[in-house]
């Protein structure tokens, strides 16, 4: 069980977003402080931009913000927006064979254990990964 | 989010024997009702012997049983056994790149919410799946 990719960038782009909240960022500077490929943040900033937690602004002084406090976006509302399919095994999908379907007990279980998941990452937010911290934080993402 | 394919032939293999506790059964009229591949199912018939979750015994009169009362065997000791990666983001990992890692509050916030998923997978067992359904899975899982 891992979280994709996507979610894991989705992370890093909202924690270095919120440890320079004073301007607007790149998407070079990300990529260089994480070493992690242009396309793959665009792809990234793009979902977080259509769940409206991230602005990109465009042109000369452009850059990305966060679209609101980094205290107010909970880590279970990232992992819903960026997990495309948070379908865990198959009877959760529309592709679904399974002849357990109809009388099965494992489905409801697997349901609530998503939940209890999710739950716990909604007590924290972007701001707790990093309030207090910030300076540390930004020594590590410096590009050297 | 997924769980693999493997557990998820796991769960249903233990749910196959635990409705004909009074049998052996073969891989292949597991193959036969769920419509999985034998070569799939040896596999994780494997792991579940490994992990004494099931017996498999030889010989013509050979079989799988479940090597412990149903109702003993937790649904998370099943994805703990069967998940070879629960490593949900790349610094759960060995070949961990990021430069976030020595002061990161994320690693602790989603190691917490797996805790939380496990622990509740674990409220359930797989006798719990089947208890008061036996008749009602069996005609479901019969070949026709």
């Amino acid at each position: 069980m891992r979280l994709t990719y996507f979610s894991d960038y989705a992370f890093r782009v909202l924690i270095y977003l919120a440890v320079h909240p004073e301007r607007r960022c790149t998407i070079q500077e990300i990529s260089d402080a994480y070493g992690i490929s242009k396309a793959h943040l665009m792809k990234v900033v793009n979902t977080l931009a259509r769940a409206e937690l991230v602005v990109a602004q465009r042109g000369p002084n452009g850059g990305l913000v966060l679209a609101k406090p980094a205290e107010t976006i909970r880590l279970g509302d990232v992992v819903r927006r960026t997990e495309e399919d948070l379908g865990l095994v198959e009877c959760f999908r529309a592709e679904n064979t399974c002849r357990l379907t109809p009388n099965c007990g494992l489905a409801p279980a697997l349901g609530r254990a998503l939940a209890a998941f999710l739950a716990e990452l909604d007590k924290q937010t972007i701001g707790d990964m990093v309030h207090g911290h910030e300076q540390s934080i930004s020594r590590l993402l410096a590009v050297p």
